[in-house]
């Protein structure tokens, strides 16, 4: 590491004469495939866009200059430059940075990113609030062609067009997006990468935008020098660079959907997962009837719709690309034609559908079926920008949505495949990230599909635990009575878009404090909904579940003792507050 | 009404000759402008594609054949044609039908439809499900320039690209949004025009699809003529059909904003109205600061934003176009840049930014303020795809958003002004729809920014009424005083993105119930936040707002009445839960 050993930050890299700094991207490359193999992260992305990111250093002034990487999965190489090279050469170090922009991490950082499509909003209005405080930075934006299919994106580049000062959007083309590329501007940029970005018909220009064009994105060179030609400009600039995915390291160049992201080694999940299930069903049910479509934004690879899956479903998959509204409205378009969709998600993505579950699918009845995928849990280690804790109370709110949460991989299946099946409602399905096989109730049924499940009956204490905190529920009852001597009961909701009013009531004969627990925020949530039911009650109500708030990378095991998510603070909790009605019991 | 007499369903128009037709297109345009005059209603919009539905009518089998209509203001014709005249001929039947499309109301109606840019998508979903499905009915989708900047449309466009079926995707280019254009594209569908759809460069063929040119989409014939050729087509293509916002009234045609949308004559407001209190204080803070900046997705009529605002705002005033997503991520990026944005939206519109005010604006920090506006109120008599009954809900789920809803004029005004200038944190604000100028607690400042307002202090019953339902808090402990003798304490919360939890300690001790009133759904919302906080104390909570339901078109005193938002409604269901604790008491 002759050179990289030298760097910590962006000024040092410009005492460098090209051949150092083509010495330099080799090394950082090294130092990025190491990196991956060890410690897991976004491999591919990265690989492509080491000469970019160190001509923009080179020619620009971070942090004076801002850039700001779409959805910073790219970003590697900046971090590498700017200070964090430790987490990139030492394994041990890797959780010291996370793998994502963040302000809160280096100056070099502008903003903290995670979800596509946003850099050229995000960028435009830098730009335009700089020039209004009378300031003379430079920005940067840096997006992928796989981003450009998310609407966001369109949106920003029809209003950069407008602005007048200094922006330069660079577009990273690797002709991939997490995984292929889908959809009609594809064959532009194509026909702009044979035309060496001669072609008259062009989509950027069309979007109002002065445009150039670098066929080689790995020749620092030509970077370095495009980039003095236009640092200056001041007026919005695309420039199509085009880069491979995977560059400079053979595996990954041969496989870019396998490279784009690696899997910290060891941290796989023992025995089935939620995304292995949903493929064995939606295999069958697509096997079976031929208008059982699988929609997927983009993000196949952990949510069912691995390379195999794909095969198999033919002409039943469908990837929209990074496009989740178009996603859930072509759902809602494919119901009402008579077919049978199913939309693969992740949570955290859904969040951008939001008004489209609304309009497009629950006001109209359409009854597709959205799968809400976490990674790790709806609370879950991920970064703030990750975690899928807000889907269960934004789903919740939205009427004429079945919102399901199954706690155990039987009733998983049955609500899926029950789903698929039926043309009544639009219906939501929390995935389950761990597979418990008991019996939590009767079987799901259509009949049974708004019933709460009460599969133990006991008094004083009733625990609610939705979805996988059922298990949690399970536990926390076992414990008070081992503990305490109180036989509690325990619900297993399976819907959380409204309660059971029937169930509830029978409980409020024989309990005083019914325990919610839900894997995701409990304000606005399924617990608070419950708590409202009871409110003009005696029963009282104890909700657990994630405190409002952003979490970056915060161990799973910090965050349940925080929110005090385990057996034994349960029922210290339940100790405390039965206590505490004992006087009023006593004069009974 | 010669022929319009005789027409009742889209097969009688086929037996019309196209010298009948266009005398029919007169007759229609005149019941359209005597209709909105006497009605209100969106008039230059359906002015403008009077001829182009005429033609699809004429040349498609609807039901049979679908017609999706983007945000569907622009369907009157459609109306008339399909069963429900009644609507535009007698001002008395005005609310017989709503002014969207419903397929309630109609089998010629598709979706209920009321944001924009989903057209495409639905209609391409549609298209997918009947190949999949086997079935042979064509699709067409009629979508405005206008609608064009919403990232959906785009994701719809470059996905509809990828499809082998028939689906028309009609452009009804007025040149127009509701006010004008914004973005870089309207300087290529100029281009297009100008060049009779010859440009090489060519927004939609960019998008990878199929394209033609209709140079006057007033001519019948020559509409008639296209569609015909095209109606079997087996691929998706795009025809760009110039119309004329307004045409054929000539008011409509010089001011094509105003006649947008007409309200219905008598139904303003009486006194101030919080846009005009937005327009006054935005006005005065942007002369003494070069750097607020505000930003609207479109819609600058009613919420702040009238031309003479505009012209006075200069630049310091950007029309993003129809681009809500862009809006707030634009925002997040000029305050990190130091500037102060000040976004204007309805909530129904802001529910497609739920994931941008997450990630650009709360997780990073950025202090845009968000003014939130409602048609009527949050409650109101607004159609399914408008009632604004959500974003209370939605925004105060997002960590780290300061979510304010003023009660009375003085506080909307100190909130804004407070808000505009900070540089802290990002700000919702919910905008009130009525005007009360009493003062309801202390002064709204940076340092209570976070505090309830305990405004009168009494005993056994406290009211929480957020927002505009201070009012009715007022009103239902004043009634509650005099029918029972109980003098209630009132509060104004004026944040509800939390709860003060030592004003609700305090109410504790000397308060039985606690009764939330809210201008927006209660599942989910704040008075469940507030029932949860009480969740475990004797303290029990009854909280009134919408339920969750979607409603269309029904009068708000029904709303009001359905929800019991009425002063003696609450007050008897407070005795009654007073009553049912009596026997407790009496043990004290």
């Amino acid at each position: 590491m002759q050179y990289l050993s030298q760097i910590d930050s962006p000024k040092q890299l410009k005492r460098l004469s090209l051949p150092e700094l083509e010495v330099l991207a080799g090394e950082i490359r090294q130092v990025l495939i190491d990196s991956a193999l060890a410690s897991g992260g976004h491999l591919g992305p990265n690989l492509g866009v080491v000469e970019l990111t160190l001509a923009l250093h080179y020619v620009f002034d971070s942090p004076r200059d801002k850039f700001i990487f779409d959805v910073s999965h790219q970003c590697y190489t900046h971090k590498i430059l700017t200070g964090r090279k430790r987490k990139f050469l030492d394994p041990a170090a890797d959780s010291l940075f996370t793998g994502y922009t963040n302000p809160r991490e280096s100056e070099h950082d502008t903003f903290l990113m995670g979800h596509t499509s946003t850099s050229v909003s995000l960028a435009a209005g830098l730009a335009a609030g700089r020039d209004r405080c009378g300031d003379d930075y430079r920005v940067v934006a840096v997006i992928g062609d796989g981003a450009l299919s998310g609407g966001e994106a369109f949106e920003g580049l029809n209003n950069a067009a407008e602005l007048d000062g200094n922006l330069l959007i660079i577009v990273n083309d690797n002709d991939m997006s997490i995984a292929e590329n889908h959809g009609g501007i594809y064959r532009n940029l194509r026909e702009l990468r044979r035309t060496g970005g001669q072609s008259a018909n062009n989509f950027f220009t069309a979007c109002g935008l002065a445009y150039r064009f670098v066929e080689d994105g790995h020749d620092l060179g030509a970077l370095i020098r495009v980039f003095t030609e236009e640092k200056e400009r001041q007026r919005p600039l695309v420039i199509h660079v085009c880069t491979q995915k995977g560059k400079g390291y053979e595996p990954a160049e041969r496989d870019r959907e396998a490279y784009h992201h690696l899997h910290k080694p060891g941290k796989s999940v023992a025995g089935e997962r939620g995304d292995a299930i949903t493929r064995q069903v939606l295999l069958k049910k697509m096997a079976a009837d031929p208008s059982v479509i699988t929609v997927c934004p983009a993000v196949p690879r952990n949510v069912g719709a691995d390379t195999a899956f794909r095969e198999q479903a033919g002409r039943q998959y469908i990837d929209v690309g990074i496009a989740e509204a178009h996603a859930v409205s072509f759902a809602a378009g494919m119901a009402k034609a008579g077919a049978k969709p199913v939309v693969l998600d992740y949570g955290t993505f859904l969040q951008r559908t939001y008004d489209q579950l609304m309009h497009d699918l629950a006001i109209n009845g359409s009854s597709a079926v959205i799968l809400s995928f976490t990674s790790g849990g709806g609370i879950s280690a991920m970064d703030a920008a990750h975690a899928s804790m807000y889907d269960l109370a934004m789903t919740a709110s939205i009427p004429g949505l079945l919102c399901l949460a199954p706690a155990t991989k039987g009733e998983f299946v049955e609500m899926l495949e029950w789903a698929v099946d039926q043309q009544e409602e639009p219906v939501v399905i929390r995935v389950p990230n761990r597979i418990y096989t008991y019996q939590a109730g009767r079987p799901f049924t259509a009949a049974n599909r708004r019933q709460f499940q009460l599969v133990r009956t006991g008094k004083e204490v009733a625990f609610i635990g939705l979805g996988q905190f059922y298990d949690l529920a399970c536990q926390a009852c076992s414990l008070l009575a081992r503990r305490y001597g109180i036989a509690g009961s325990l619900i297993n909701p399976r819907v959380y878009s409204e309660v059971d009013e029937t169930v509830l009531q029978e409980l409020a004969a024989s309990h005083r404090l019914v325990v919610t627990l839900e894997d995701g925020i409990v304000s606005g949530g399924f617990g608070q909904r419950v708590a409202s039911f009871y409110g003009t009650t005696a029963v009282q109500v104890l909700s657990y579940g994630a405190e409002k708030e952003f979490t970056n990378c915060v161990p799973l095991s910090t965050l349940y003792s925080r929110y005090r998510l385990e057996p034994a603070c349960i029922v210290a909790d339940i100790a405390r507050i039965l206590q505490a009605q004992e006087p009023e019991r006593t004069e009974e």
